[in-house]
Order: C-alpha cells, then structure tokens, then sequence
C-alpha cells in the first residue's frame, strides 16, 4: 500500500504523473468507446413530433442557473420542443437557417444567444412572411445577424430547415411559429447523415448566393430603398 | 457446338431445361447482388429540391405506351418532380398520405391510379384546406379512397409526407399543390431508413384512429350533416 509520507517529492511527482497519464488516456478510452458505439448504432436519427406541450425551458438558456426557476410551467419534462432548443443550442461553430415564417420568441432568443457566442448565424427567409406581425426577423437583424430573404415575390422561400455546424440537419414541416409549436400537427427530423445533410448545405448555400442583395438592383418604394444589407441594423 | 436438328425430343428437354435452371439462377444471383450492392450503401436515401420545370410525366401512367406522347412539354428529362411521382407510383399494397393541402392534378391522378390497381389508399388532411376552390380531396372521396380529416377547427394537420407500402418515407416542406411544385423553394426527402420510417408510421396511425368519425359526435350545418365517413361518395 502507498504511504505518501514516506515518499520523497520526487517520487510523489512521478506518481501523480503516472495518475494523470492513466487518467487522460482512460478519458481518451472512453471517448473511443462511446464514438465506437455511436458509429455502431450509426448517424443521428431523431423524430419530433409536435404539438408540443408547454414546460419551462430556461435550464437550455442558462446553464450556470442554480435557484431553481420560479414560473409556472412544469419543470425537468423534455418534450419535442426542448429537444429542438437542444439541438439548435448545441450549435458551436455556425447556424445556417432557412426558415418560411419565424416569429417564435423562445426559437429567436436561442438564435439570438447563439450569435453573442460567437456562432455564425446566417439566415434566409421568405420575402412577405418576414415583415409580418409578431416576425422574429426584424429582432436578429438588429442583432447584427445576417439575414437574406427570397427576392422574388412571386415566389414563397417555403423550407423550413437549419444546419448545426454543418454537420447536423434539422428539417421537417413546423415554422418557426407558436400556433406551429404548440398547437398544429407538425413533424421535425434531426440527422447527422452526411448523404442526406450534404444537398441540404448545397441548396443553402445556393440560396444564399441567389439572395444576395449585391447581386440584384436596388429597389425604391415611396423613395426608399427597400432592401437592406447584412450590415444594416 | 450443339446442333438442336440431330437431338431428341429428351435431349432437347434436357437443355431447355437445364437453360430455364440457368437463367432463374442468374436472375436470382443479379437479384443478391442488387441487394448486396445496395445493402453496402445502406437505406435509401434521396433528397429532392423544388421548384421542378414542367416535364412530359405521362410514361410514368402509362407504361405499355410505345408511341411517343404528342404534348408540347420536354420529354425524357428526369426532374425533382419525376422522382417524386416514381417514388409514389412504386407503391404495392399501401400508401398512407398525410398532406395539408392537396390541389395538384398529377399528384391526383397517381394516387387514383394506385386505387385503380388495389393499393391501400388512406388520407389525413386539413380540415379547413380540404374544401378550398381545387383541392383534390373530393376527387379522392368521390373514387372511394378513405379520407379523414383533422377534426379540431383551432388546428393545422400541417404534415406532408406518404408512407409507400409502409417502408418508404417521403416527407418536406411540399405541399401538394402546383404552386409548391413548380414556383416555391421546397425539399422532400426520401427514405427507407426504418429509424425513421417507423415513427412517422406510428404517427399516420395515431392521426389516423384519432380523426375516425365514428369517434366524434356527427356535426350540423344548416340542418345536414358535414362530416362524412369513407363510405360516403
């Protein structure tokens, strides 16, 4: 049995760098194990279904929080919404979001959250859902977030799919509504599958260039240019 | 060389015969390595992008047509649109659509089609979306396909995926409609993966038994009864 009074400090050190040495390389065990298993069971797979019942999600937001939250809702429930809060939070390093209508404030305030982090947050949107009442986007341009909107308007920029990190697809039926949250019949499915996250970048990226607003002539209305730039807040 | 004049009758049994066992054998050893081929890139996986240019789709109705179609659209050319018609067409016992708006006269007279030939046709739609001026929904009615509606006014059936013989999943953002066809930006997504197939299974049935007329008490409008059963023409 180790005595470490006996011990000189030399050999103490070597000790405690033979600890820390098996301690890494048993975190590093893990990791692998846990990849291994990952990979057996194979990509990410999720499917949300909504309606989503109403439970307090603000443990998502602030992770540091140890008082226990005091609004009304039920506490510690996981329900498709929060694990949709989950999947967009677990963004680290970029969000691309192509989103018809968005005008749910819990969905912007994660957005919103995400780019004072430092995460790239690039939107696209649809050019007549965006001004509506109740439009989130209006709060993330000001943000400083970079949003595009479809420029056609004879044309509805109808998707409704974000990317994690490039790496993590979510997509499905469900705006970024309350009424879709909480009360319509909606489905959202989150993969990491490469063959099926892959056309989805594409067609982002692609939308994104389309929508550039330095790529289409300036338009007036009433004497007032009418489209804005990422820069503009 | 084998020279069929001088053989008998039995000797050219036998090598009819032993040809049939040939060809039956390679057909199934193509078979497994069809199987094996696909197998080895996994369920399948297919992403579709919309809007899709207006194509001659008329071979995928009818297949034992040999002259070509006379119609001013371009022929041969396969699109996001195609794909989604083979996708549906490739149904052999049953197809569970669960669909908000449902307007489009192609995607119409596939799924009478599938009737036609004895597949399984069952509908969940919208309540408020199913009578609006061009949705399908009383052709489907009309030729017997059992349709069910949402029955809360307060609620969108916002989905719009099918279930193909209870193993292939398509499911986006494209409503059924000409507008999402050929105008919107839209995605449907393909799949075999039964991760995925599986739920969006349970959740047609769920929608399914919940929307049954017999379970709710019949509703009057100026004296007549407005909710019909699948019977009803």
């Amino acid at each position: 049995m180790f005595n470490f009074r006996n011990m000189s400090c030399k050999e103490l050190m070597k000790v405690l760098g033979l600890g820390a040495v098996a301690f890494v390389l048993g975190v590093e065990w893990l990791n692998w194990l846990k990849r291994r298993l990952r990979d057996s069971r194979g990509p990410l797979k999720e499917v949300l279904f909504f309606p989503s019942p109403q439970v307090c999600v603000e443990h998502l937001f602030i992770r540091h929080k140890h008082f226990p939250c005091a609004c009304p809702l039920p506490h510690g429930v996981e329900t498709s919404f929060s694990r949709l809060l989950v999947h967009l939070l677990s963004a680290r390093v970029s969000l691309d979001l192509c989103v018809f209508s968005f005008s749910h404030m819990e969905l912007s305030r994660a957005i919103l959250l995400l780019h004072k982090q430092g995460v790239v947050v690039r939107v696209v949107t649809d050019r007549d859902y965006m001004t509506i009442t109740g439009s989130q986007i209006g709060a993330l341009r000001k943000a400083g977030i970079c949003v595009r909107h479809e420029m056609s308007s004879a044309v509805h920029m109808h998707h409704k799919f974000a990317l994690v990190d490039s790496r993590k697809l979510i997509t499905g039926s469900l705006n970024w509504t309350l009424t879709a949250v909480q009360s319509n019949k909606e489905n959202v499915m989150v993969t990491e599958e490469p063959e099926l996250v892959g056309p989805y970048q594409q067609e982002f990226q692609k939308l994104w260039e389309a929508n550039d607003p330095a790529n289409h002539k300036p338009q007036y209305t009433n004497g007032q240019l009418n489209i804005k730039t990422c820069k503009d807040k």
